[in-house]
């Protein structure tokens, strides 16, 4: 089988970064281009830790050029900066995943949440990249949009119990995030002394995952259940556990269903004890846990928010769209000790 | 004004020291005895930390000793030690503040969750020692059930809200403590591999901290809330934050409601942006904060677990029950940075 | 006695804060004024931990308004903006413990490493104040130099071996701080992602403190060591430990030598175990343990580096210079667990 | 090319896992049999992060077993269990590669250090599993004795500099190993809450990896040096960084010479900044940085502590043995961020 070529667009945060690693060992793909907004640097001048493993140069990022390099491009870039490329990328007949959030909402939800949206043409195509819910359209699509960290961890833990909700009560989603989720930049709240030690809530039932959230389970469910999404930052470098507080209509074996639901799943593990950050650090799995009292539910998910939550799940849609297995390449091996 | 001299049983511990620590420096109270249930060695022996500063000698445990040396004791010893203690040090009219959960909860929720109870006799005169709520009752008690830490930054969380909620939702209740709230003992939860990088729920729904929450809640509001209660492991040394998923009737001013509730309270401070673990870290404050979306209100308060959660918590209850101002020699200077 | 007025100028960093927290509760000295280069804020707005705590105003920093507040002043500014406001107080009869480096250093040493010196005037009588060395310089003293934290952790540890070393042979000091002694200010190996589980040298063999461990040792022992210095930040807060490598002439008891010359010592306490970081944070104690193998010695010191290496020596000074017992108000109980 | 049969006997601590993560994905070798002292569970029993990935039972282990179902094995046992296997599986003719400390020193050395030896006859023959030094005499081996951790990190780091040395001057090794070094036994110090925020030395100039260290020097270089050895433990799960301080007889480039040593070297990186700990985990790289003043060195080099510690590079000795490329299966990609 021959290789298919691909792009990086973005090259230089975490999650370009582990685009990178993923597929250097991927057996279908090979980086062909690979680009930020500067260029001029070899891939282990970015990132030291690539050094004697990939030495490849990178570009100024260049729609055209990608196109007479590769079929598929990953866009790894900020909001707003994602659709930009996405356009030209479609144009040039290059099918895209991109990382951003500029293809995850509906058009007016978008606007009121980020900004004006320049790509409305494409809007309407894009796939929300969750292969638990949408692998026969990803497989078809031309432009993923590659799910939020949170919406992931928190959609994949609420989707079993969907259809046994209370309809008139609340969802409650208490999350938390390793440091690696605010990327790279200089934040106060990353300093080392402002988060070492420490946890607090952000953004509290502000946060802009949250209407990402709402409006897939809104689009599964028919119904637009009251989603409440309280983020934490966590003193860890990687990994997100969530939270999620959920109302039955009626009792219900709360354990069977979730069973049941993922009874074929390849990358969602159920748990029998409370799941853990650490166990999915490094690779693709969502491992959920769940316990209830009478109609009360706990939901426990947790993922690699860099890779399940962003780089991985990406490469996981790349291989649907390019008829490949999903597996291919994917990181199944955790960061464990 | 005249020293009361005070001791310390169960001194090899964290909620131990940290009475130790405290009290070193309290401006009312001398240390006279202070006994673990081996004896034989120096203060400083037990905790190296207190090298050069105090260096008493440290007693086998016997009631009988701390009669003759004290008029009030502090009790940081298991449950059921504990009562044991509380028993014989109160017929020989020593005042007791009991740090266990020996003495929180009434007879049937404490067999149902402990063991069996083998002092009846006192349990219906301890005063559970929130001083938010019950201060004229601590004042002129003999015997203090100190609050658990949990049940501490949960209901003053929820208190001010209690008037206001929807009696027929449940409460959810999200806490996340720092290992030191697990105590010394050498467990592989609190290996550091094991919780390093890590974050987990544990007894989710099942913590004996939750009947203790409920019953509480019930007692003040003369209703029987569902309280689901659901705490984490966090990987840091000591603080915990307690979010709290609450339900209103109506729409109601929260942030008001928390400013007024709380205007004169000397050791809770409202905040207006999410508290932080670190700002109550080494002192006896507990931080809150609120926020909503309609009736749903998510309230997040902080303590250090050791201290307002344990420690100096005994303290200003040690300070009511002897007609000491509640502030003397109570840590309100946090280890920040 | 009377309280004496102190002032603060540089409110807002770390060691600012220490200051004001040991201030707070200082028996003779009382906060008049507190300072930054902007003002107009609250001491609470500054560092959110003080609220309810103390909520004094902080000023924009001006010489003439300390003079008029305060008899002494404590700077916690940057190295060259110290030196301008020393000068100025100074005229104005004004004590001054300097934080930064700008009296630390010889002249010729100081313009080598940091800038043209601006108060040649004063350097020849700033006092540096390691109150082990120059306490009776230090009582009679107008402005003392207050030492950096590598310097004073490394001194204390080298300085009872001192006359035993053999004068031919290298010193190596290895020394591992926290990442606060790097400062609030954003820097990339600041960020938590970058030094969390992760440790590395910086400035290997051309730190600024090396000089100014090489000038201390040559002044006392009036021998010119050949001293190699390595600092290497660590993935916790606050502390500092040293490691120091020293070959003595001939094979001395180096446990009775250190024991010996820290007999009478108030903030150093000698170890029979490895010293550990957190035995001394939260103080202004030095713990320091030797072992050795023939005539090759290892010295392990450790010190908060905020604290001892930064605030609370500053406070000790103040004392000294006040004519109050050294002791006074500083800390000596660690953030113990 | 056919598969080559491979056995695990220690499965259960973080080096029997480090293997199975390895061998999983090996191109050449499966893993044909594993096995605990206990047996009778499934990997993804012992190690829950490999569920859904791992599913092999473990056996109860049993020399004549693994000579069934394997011509390589990994004991990953504590020193003495080890030399029991090592011997009954060689006379059965397997290969062994042993990540214990039982065939890494002379008999002399060892039985100072250890215990009595009981497998004399294969001792001999052992070689002691550093590629760099050995790699033609690995090749021809069948019983490998694997480096320990700070050994590989350190004679790594001094190797090149060995012909330049002082042989007068004593080498002091000032070393910091993650807590996941000290295995998955529950011990005061691993405790989370006595090491996190903490940093202190251990068995200072008595580890027993002193003797090794000195021993493998004193055979490359023909000369006894003086080795001085202080490990330390640091507040993080995985990873290594030892500093090494040298004297030389003569002025030399020292980046040159360590440039030249490693020019060839598939698993050394030399680096033109200091080595961080991170850009290693999870791989089998050696970093190492170089910097002097005059004729003092300073050496840093940094491992993954229990891969290029322990299982890589066990992984690349039976390579070699087997006849395989050294980097076959070997992991390369860092565990950043």
């Amino acid at each position: 089988m021959p290789k298919i070529d691909v792009a990086i667009i973005g090259a230089s945060g975490y999650t370009g970064l582990e685009l990178i690693k993923i597929l250097i060992n991927h057996p279908h793909f090979t980086i062909r281009y690979i680009a930020t907004s500067e260029g001029g640097v070899s891939a282990s001048e970015l990132h030291p830790s690539l050094a004697c493993v990939f030495e490849q140069d990178v570009q100024k990022a260049d729609a055209k050029e990608v196109a007479k390099h590769a079929t598929l491009a990953f866009l790894a870039l900020p909001h707003k900066a994602a659709m930009g490329f996405a356009k030209e990328l479609l144009d040039l007949h290059v099918k895209v995943v991109d990382l951003s959030a500029d293809y995850r909402l509906e058009l007016e939800a978008y606007e009121k949440h980020y900004c004006e949206h320049e790509d409305k043409e494409h809007l309407s195509e894009a796939v929300y990249g969750l292969p638990e819910i949408h692998k026969a359209r990803i497989q078809n699509a031309r432009l993923i949009a590659n799910p939020g960290c949170y919406p992931t961890a928190s959609i994949l833990g609420i989707l079993p119990f969907l259809p046994y909700l209370n309809k008139e009560a609340p969802i409650f989603i208490d999350a938390k995030s390793g440091v690696s989720g605010a990327g790279k930049k200089l934040t106060p709240t990353a300093h080392f002394v402002a988060i070492n030690e420490n946890m607090f809530a952000y953004n509290p039932l502000k946060h802009r995952h949250e209407p990402e959230i709402a409006e897939k389970l809104r689009q599964i469910s028919a119904h637009a259940f009251e989603v409440n999404f309280i983020p934490h930052l966590l003193p860890l470098t990687r990994g997100m556990l969530v939270s999620s507080y959920l109302q039955t209509d009626e009792t219900i074996d709360a354990k069977a269903v979730l069973r049941a639901y993922y009874a074929d799943a390849t990358f969602v593990r159920v748990r029998e004890t409370p799941v853990e950050i650490k166990a999915t650090a490094g690779t693709n799995f969502c491992d959920i846990f769940v316990t209830q009292k009478g109609k009360s539910l706990f939901v426990s998910s947790a993922i690699d928010n860099l890779l399940r939550g962003a780089s991985s799940q990406a490469v996981v849609n790349a291989n649907l769209m390019c008829g490949l297995d999903e597996t291919a390449g994917i990181p199944m091996i955790a960061y464990v000790p």
